[in-house]
């Protein structure tokens, strides 16, 4: 499942010897020793901090603890120096909202969520609510839990950050401006009522940008730093007799296939309609709003074609030849730059081991469609069903079950940007830039109109098995490569004084 | 489920009016009636015998009671007066190969079976081995118990039928050679080697033909004699990265679309090459051997587009149009004479509600071909993977679950045959001649090389819920229409002397 890890979608491994740079550790704020001193002495406070938070579930698809996990989020948010903390009702669970004026110059967003995804309990080492400590070889010391690395773990290192300033006995140098989803795991439906509620919008409008803090480094050490990402949408294709008119109402007997119309085929009709020959989109007007990679972006692939790995990024993606017979560079373009279209998944009839002999009535196949700017969910929708139409397949059914727009691309000159940059480098790391995500996020509500604003991931540290069992976040490194839980605090008090 | 009973599948339902004949009650053999008489006075033995029969589960499909339902096989027929009783082991279940020497000049084939289809009994009004005896409106007294009506009732009239001879004082008119197969309901696998056995062969050869006992009437009390029936192809399709070599080897995160290819796509473009635009097989070479209906096949179907109410038969196929927009009497001919491809499931990636986002790289088809004559599965099956392969989908793999060839039309010339409809019309039913089912049986062991026998199911009665929760069987009957077991007991006596 670690494959599936939301958070990992660039091409390969960077190549470590690239990864690490000779020089570059100069430039520390003069207020920072002390605050590293402070980090040094709350380390164990704020692994505590995040263990009592694993402990809370908040599961939004099985509606569990959401009133409690946003009650801990306020809290959370109060003890490390928020003046105003707010719930923010929505539909759906509800979200945060929270201020902390330090009576500086510059404002910083926050993006938090506090749920976390569904556990199957048996299939874990230790109970996901545990959140145990635990020494592994090449790594160190982990906490064991869901939501471990999917966010709790790198959002509890950020509040540990202000923490620290405050118990150095300074301010933070920027004001912040906090709002958390409690239904990111279900895709955002309701988190537009949280930042665009007439309080958190204002706020946000006067931030630099938004920070989403992350564990950002790869099992390698490196780092990948991705400026945006692709839109999404998961939909059915819903194929019945009923709807259609001319196959059965039911379920018959597969004998009845010799007079009656089979509901599958006229699917797998529709199907084949939607992709050429190669599998690729061909649904009418599909590509009409694809806006080209601009030459920054473009310079981001160079780099990163000579950077990642190809034969490790074959391995991972357990492929002997991508799409097109595609080069490696052009992989990775279309990787950041290609729509795409994707069945996820076909049921319908009898789905067990061997064969049961009906002729079914209705068959679902589910679609995933990622979108680059300037492509929106609403008009792709509208395309597939007039292309479906236009077809005779009009009577299927398209159901969207979700989605996200695209997020926009962070410029790399954005001060966000810049400073993560330095604050890497100030670590020995040399980070990649990556022009797009292929994984889709619910950052279009910051980076796209009314906000507008810069958007970025951040943060030093290690973890994996977002949503699969056995999620960690490394704690204490044992590994030269790999920072621990101080490291990452220490990054964001760096991060913090870099731009402000 | 009760329109996918297996033996149900003729187009619609005798128009009542026509169903029963006014004269016709006439020649009864000088030995009946003490033989009538022995069957009321025993209908009480009979129907416990039945009940006993049900209370032993055997089922193939979960390898559950498979030694004790051939050992009560067996004494069923030692005490119905079969002088050799052999048990018949195979690969799989045992079947059973019995002889009743009557020193008559005739000889008779009798097919059995003893196992029966799964049960989920919280489904039940009453638990499915109980065999309890219930009223019902409008049907009279019926036995409700898996295998009621498939086959243990019909095969217990059978049996009665024996008992009443033996208990007149009568030897039986002809001569009996029993076959009975225990995996029936798993697609009789194995019951080749039973048949075609030296002992069981040789035994067969001399037959007049098999008769397999049926409880034939429909609800409204008409009977349809079905001569012959398709044979059958059960199979997965079966795509996979690997085997293509451009797909993953595991599933992936959608993201991964852009750049690695989708096995999904390529099931959809290879099933899309399986049929015209309208749904119809067009897998090379597939009609080849189709041998056209005879005149005589053709004049049944013209009587069948009269008898049958084709308003009913698109009700209870939940159909507003026939396949190609045929009229009812294509329609017909096409249910007795096409052959088909249709898909019986769709499964592959996430089958689940909602979405999930994944690029699976597995995926299967599940196909049903019905096959006419001359069309064999072994020639269908090979012309089906040069199909694909002759197409860049022979990597798709192609695994056969089971089937049955097609069995031969027996002659309505047939001794059989004949006999058939003359115990029919002495009970006041005129019955449809139907050339060839659309389901399919074993039954071409007996019909085609080496044996190359007559074959016929008969039998006055009633039942239903095959294979579905709650089958019953009529037992007393108080549907004027339709008869009761001790009814069904006479026909079989009727039956033995009319052949005889």
């Amino acid at each position: 499942m670690s494959d599936l890890n939301r958070r990992n979608f660039v091409g390969g491994v960077l190549a470590s010897s690239a990864a690490l740079l000779a020089a570059g550790r100069a430039a520390a704020a003069p207020k920072l020793p002390d605050i590293r001193r402070e980090v040094e002495r709350r380390h164990d406070e704020a692994v505590a901090r995040l263990q009592e938070w694993i402990h809370q579930p908040s599961i939004a698809a099985e509606n569990v603890g959401m009133d409690e996990g946003c009650a801990l989020m306020m809290k959370l948010a109060t003890d490390a120096g928020f003046q105003h903390v707010e719930r923010m009702p929505t539909r759906g669970a509800p979200g945060v909202y929270a201020t902390l004026d330090a009576g500086a110059k510059k404002t910083l967003g926050l993006y938090f969520m506090y749920d976390v995804k569904q556990v199957e309990p048996s299939e874990w080492a230790s109970p996901p609510w545990e959140a145990r400590l635990v020494d592994v070889p090449d790594l160190g010391t982990i906490v064991r839990g869901r939501g471990a690395v999917n966010q709790k773990g790198p959002q509890a290192a950020f509040l540990a950050a202000l923490h620290a300033i405050r118990g150095a006995g300074h301010k933070p140098p920027v004001n912040l401006v906090l709002v958390a989803d409690g239904e990111e795991e279900i895709g955002s439906p309701n988190f537009a009522e949280v930042v665009l509620a007439p309080a958190p919008r204002a706020a946000l409008a006067r931030s630099l940008g938004v920070l989403g803090p992350d564990a950002s480094q790869a099992r390698d050490g490196g780092v990948t730093m991705t400026l945006g990402s692709k839109g999404d949408i998961e939909l059915d294709l819903i194929v019945s007799g009923e709807k259609w008119g001319r196959g059965p109402d039911h379920d018959l007997h597969s004998s009845y296939a010799a007079r009656v119309d089979g509901p599958a085929w006229h699917l797998v009709q529709a199907l084949y309609s939607l992709v050429t020959a190669n599998g690729d989109p061909a649904i009418d007007g599909f590509f009409e709003h694809v806006r080209p990679l601009t030459g920054a972006e473009q310079a981001m692939l160079d780099v990163a074609a000579k950077r990642l790995d190809e034969a490790t990024a074959k391995k991972v993606a357990g492929v002997k030849t991508w799409a097109r017979d595609a080069n490696w560079r052009q992989a990775l373009e279309d990787s950041a730059a290609r729509p795409t279209l994707t069945i996820e998944g076909l049921v319908g009839g009898y789905t067990g081991p061997g064969g049961k002999t009906i002729l079914p009535h209705k068959l679902t196949a589910k679609l995933d469609l990622r979108l680059v700017p300037d492509m929106t969910p609403e008009d792709i929708v509208a395309k597939l069903k007039a292309h479906l139409a236009k077809r005779g397949f009009g009577d299927i059914e398209v159901v969207v079950n979700g989605g996200f727009n695209y997020t926009s691309t962070t410029a790399s000159s954005s001060p966000l940007i810049q400073s993560q940059i330095g604050v890497y480098r100030g670590f020995g790391i040399d980070p990649m830039l990556w022009p797009r995500s292929g994984g889709s996020d619910p950052g279009s509500l910051f980076t796209g109109p009314p906000l507008s604003l810069a958007l970025a991931n951040f943060g030093l540290g290690y973890g994996t098995g977002a949503h699969a069992p056995d999620e960690l976040f490394l704690v204490d490194s044992k590994n030269p490569k790999l920072h621990g839980m101080h490291d990452m605090v220490q990054s964001f008090v760096d991060y913090l004084y870099a731009i402000a």
